[in-house]
């Protein structure tokens, strides 16, 4: 049979989530995964190894047709070895720089053309930013992680030091609300988004999305589809992406880009004919890209994020009450331990009658990470 | 983790299109398989055995939660063997026994009081049924494999001799068309149903399903659905099953039973909330049933079946041509080596104009086999 393998470094929930399409549609996968008890790994082939370690990642690229992410932790300098060992590897590593790097990011979105917020470089010397500022390390940061708002000079200095590398600097903007839009292109070219979706956060994290955007104008929506298929182009994604906006007196700023399936397209799965998690693996593999319409008037997905709590963690035995509640409820378990802060699933509700649909999937995930019991 | 382990004994497509559910639900898999080149065994946990050794079903059972059948192959003796040392088994054997045995079927729809073809039991004697009529060995058949039309009694007696156990006459109905209709049932009692499924037929094996069914009464659908549920009720089924019917007359006529996910279900892995297979792991694992309300106006499924060909049998090389085309197609592949009758895959296209969404099918299904080539 001459079905392809589609390699992917990483074998966390966002590789997980790509087996069933891929099942679907016969692909076969292998994952390089960290640990036999990864997500990913639970459920599908894969070899445990040293993401870093190029040598390895070669020997195993060779059992693939193309070799793809699920996160942005891999060294530049392994993916371009892979490359000049002639892998196919997508987002190349010309794109995938500007998922890793944001000094590198903010650059490129200048160079588009394209809204950044006012940005500087720091490495020490008086910045031209007012106070207070937001001051972000250029790589190894998601989730609010390597992002902090910063009050003063002596604030900053503290830590450049403390990181010890050149820090982008932005203003600190006072957003109406963030959005998220996600995007899938193919070698050959072709590109589709999906619809924006509203980023509800709390500490910096996405708690809850809302697909499509309720009350967004046509024109803001169509600005936030074009901004997307422009950077698309602009890096020559292969794969799918997701760019975070904020939106600022009616008018959107680029906060930042995923080069990857995203929390932020979740909904997809049931939401549009066409997941992320399927695009992904047409758009790698040179295939023509699905329809991203819409399956329901409205997605709302929550995030299943662990907190403290003296429950017992299980995350089954709430299927019970959830399911009798809601029967259209689709729970997604990433089989990772509940621990305090971590993403161990999601939920999606479909329909027309948004504030039920929130509601209903607020109590899900309460639910679930032991925030409630009832 | 307290996640349950739900065995499966076989490892065809129907087992393989279990496993996206349990992904998503985080519910382990175990397969019993013939091969680990069993369509189900190339992408999930499973163990190679003979499912007529119970010794081994046992062993393997151990570390299992629950078990259930993808196939109606497994000796009776082997599931009682299972449910006497202390195994749960869904459907159990009181229940698989009307999937397995036409002729125990047609006594326990007398038994409930719904609609039989006129039928009786063929030992020898000459049969009351006037000629032509359809005979049917009592176990074994599928997709129009064992089922008999009969001119006279000499071709009877010959079949009878052939086949060498006695069998099931019923009339030969004159119907208008084939519908079939999937139920769902937990150990709790809860049941649900889908709309009720158009099947079309050639040569006796269904090629395209098309739900709901277009200009139906709801009178109609209504008395199929309560056939459904009391089929369901009145054999104590736990899982999915699928009723085939025939409407004689604009009356229902029961025909066959098949007590596991079917292929006139599988519309609704898109064209559902909740799909047949997410469903049948739900009703197993006694959790309550998924929302079974449908996600298009018209979901049509077509199977890809071999033919007599000259073409190389390649599967995955359509994609390009089937993905530009129709965007909102979605592909099944079953892994399976492409051969003169086989059924290989099946594709479904979801959407409000029903003529366009069966050309699509028609289009798609032909391509795939090798019956055309544009």
């Amino acid at each position: 049979m001459n079905f392809p393998t589609v390699g992917v470094i990483g074998a966390g929930q966002l590789a997980r989530m790509m087996v069933p399409p891929a099942i679907d549609l016969g692909i076969n996968l292998s994952l390089f995964a960290a640990s036999s008890e990864d997500s990913g790994a639970q459920i599908a082939s894969h070899i445990v190894g040293d993401y870093k370690d190029a040598h390895a990642l070669l020997e195993w690229a060779k059992s693939c047709d193309v070799v793809t992410f699920e996160h942005e932790q891999v060294p530049r300098g392994v993916i371009t070895a892979l490359e000049a060992a002639g892998v196919s590897v997508y987002p190349s590593s010309h794109a995938f720089e500007f998922s890793q790097d944001k000094l590198a990011m903010r650059g490129k979105i200048s160079e588009l053309g394209l809204p950044n917020p006012a940005w500087e470089i720091y490495d020490g010397a008086t910045p031209t930013l007012t106070f207070p500022l937001m001051a972000k390390t250029s790589t190894g940061g998601y989730d609010g992680r390597g992002v902090f708002v910063i009050a003063d000079e002596n604030e900053l200095k503290e830590l450049h030091v403390r990181i010890g590398a050149p820090l982008l600097l932005e203003e600190k903007l006072n957003f109406d609300y963030e959005l998220a839009i996600m995007v899938a292109r193919s070698p050959h070219g072709q590109a589709a988004t999906w619809a924006p979706t509203l980023t509800v956060q709390r500490d910096g994290i996405c708690i809850q999305t809302i697909t499509p955007i309720p009350e967004i104008s046509d024109a803001l929506a169509t600005d936030a589809i074009s901004t997307a298929l422009a950077i698309a182009q602009g890096i020559d994604l292969v794969g799918v992406m997701a760019v975070e906006l904020f939106v600022v007196d009616g008018k959107l700023i680029i906060n930042e880009l995923a080069l990857r399936p995203h929390n932020s397209g979740h909904w997809s799965i049931e939401g549009s004919r066409t997941s992320q998690f399927e695009q992904h693996l047409r758009a790698v593999l040179n295939l023509p890209l699905g329809d991203t319409s819409l399956t329901a008037p409205f997605a709302v997905m929550g995030n299943v994020i662990g907190i403290e709590t003296d429950k017992d963690g299980d995350l089954y035995r709430p299927y019970r009450h959830l399911m009798a509640r809601n029967p259209g409820l689709k729970i997604h378990q990433y089989k990772k331990e509940l621990r305090p802060g971590r993403k161990v699933g999601h939920v999606t509700a479909l329909g027309s009658e948004l504030l039920e649909l929130r509601t209903e999937v607020d109590h899900a995930v309460a639910y679930l990470s032991g925030a409630i019991d009832e």
